[in-house]
């Protein structure tokens, strides 16, 4: 199945329900930094993150430096955002409440 | 606890018992990259390292794009590598035997 990309005006129209993410400066990326009280609790985030990114077969690119979490979502296959980009982003702003 | 900083003589001494693991360039910090089967097999090394440098309390910086786990370590508070580095260090190559 092929993947396409957004068109500009869906990717603003997904922007405007994604708050907590930036549009990378190249265009073609959803960005977010979280930070969390501690390691154990932004890599508990990181874990259930994992798993979601896992069953939907579309993985975040992320870092961790102790509680600070930086995550990229892009979609190779498509060169630039998709909708599984937008899905992802959704559902990690759901397992990240709380975190800054 | 202060926490020191590796001699030159002492730094030269753990690369070469650590030969998977390169000096940064500002020879500040420990690197590796880790390349897996998988995202699931990244995942899964990361979270044996997350328990390890919890437990240890030290902890990398890293970053994951699908199998690809890469590693830093240094010691913030010794402005440099430490003992702590070399330590984490070796534990995970122990958790990472068979990843390339």
């Amino acid at each position: 199945m092929s993947i396409s990309c957004l068109t500009p005006a869906e990717r603003d129209s997904a922007l405007a329900a994604l708050p907590l993410w930036s549009l990378r400066a190249d265009g073609l990326a959803l960005v977010r930094t979280l930070r969390f009280a501690d390691f154990a609790a932004a890599f508990g985030f990181m874990t259930r993150v994992a798993i979601l990114a896992e069953k939907a077969d579309h993985h975040p690119e992320w870092s961790n430096v102790y509680n600070r979490v930086e995550i990229t979502l892009t979609t190779h296959d498509a060169g630039g955002l998709s909708q599984r980009d937008v899905a992802l982003a959704r559902a990690i702003d759901a397992a990240a409440i709380g975190a800054a």
